[in-house]
């Protein structure tokens, strides 16, 4: 075995394991609360030693951190690859709307963390967070600005529209359960036929 | 002054101590999270020694309890109103959503904490939450089923509409700042609008 391919393994590894350490602990901080779980209890939950833990994250604030940048990154790049699209402004926000929909409900432990928990980020954080919102928000709001210019939508302060259509999305976290009832395309097509129709004049 | 008199003028003067103290744990509750609040704070955020709080409640629980009692108590009132009223499902959809969207914004640091911090309560009071907001949601899930039955709205399951709805009122608790931007009123009708054409066929 060359030097570069065990170096790749062991990248991979660590990824892996990373990874692995974020899932159980986004399962344990939904579950108890972010105060009441420990290093101890995310290691013990995957047989691991907390030293193993201690190895990947410097303390409980990075691996909670971590979950919130890992979203972002997500929720960023689908957003960008909508945002690229040559698409009328109709078709883009039904695209934002759907994708956004889909994403909160595709792992809704993580985004239950990420809209109930920023304030057990640390000031830079939360101010980082508020950020990253800020952009997201942006792009929506652009897109109802540019329906209601081209005459497709209604003159609706465009901040209003997708702070209604955003929360929309945003609550599903907290009723959507997966297997149980509809499955989150469908509710996500429903989400989007309501809040599209509602914005066209 | 005859001991009727005397009776009632020291009710209402308990009445307002006790709105007094919910109010002021209200808002420390919003602001630093519950956990990190005593009876001690509230205390003294009236300039009251802890004893005046004991009078009236048992412990931190009972005032957060009593908060979310008040919530049930004022929304559920507001609802029955206008289940009551002799009006057509889209009449009545758009009333129940208006107020909804108002009382969400009317009080937002209560509605924070109801939102947020179910998982404070014990569990006999977090069934009780679950059972009230059944009966809630229910209001408004037959309401949209009568629109469609009535061939208004479009035929899509009511609890994923009525889920939609609620939650974007709901979320309006986290980004409504009473005072900036437009009144509650304004973005009160802006959701009417935008959810009720969304739904009608």
């Amino acid at each position: 075995m060359n030097t570069n391919l065990r170096e790749e393994l062991k990248a991979r590894k660590q990824a892996y394991v990373q990874d692995e350490i974020i899932a159980a602990a986004a399962r344990l901080f939904a579950e108890r609360g972010i105060r009441a779980v420990t290093i101890d209890d995310i290691a013990s939950s995957l047989g691991y030693t907390k030293s193993v833990v201690y190895y990947y994250f410097k303390n409980k604030n990075q691996v909670l951190w971590e979950i919130f940048n890992r979203i972002h990154e997500a929720w960023w790049a689908d957003m960008q690859a909508i945002m690229e699209e040559d698409t009328p402004p109709d078709r883009k926000l039904a695209a934002l709307i759907r994708k956004h929909a889909l994403n909160v409900m595709d792992r809704t432990e993580w985004t239950a963390i990420y809209f109930r928990d920023q304030s057990e980020l640390t000031e830079a954080q939360q101010a980082s967070v508020i950020e990253r919102k800020r952009d997201f928000d942006r792009n929506f709001r652009d897109t109802y600005a540019k329906g209601v210019a081209a005459g497709l939508f209604k003159d609706i302060p465009p901040a209003i529209v997708t702070s209604g259509i955003i929360g929309m999305c945003n609550q599903a976290h907290a009723w959507f359960k997966p297997g149980k009832g509809l499955p989150a395309a469908t509710i996500a097509d429903h989400f989007t036929d309501i809040a599209l129709s509602g914005c066209l004049r």
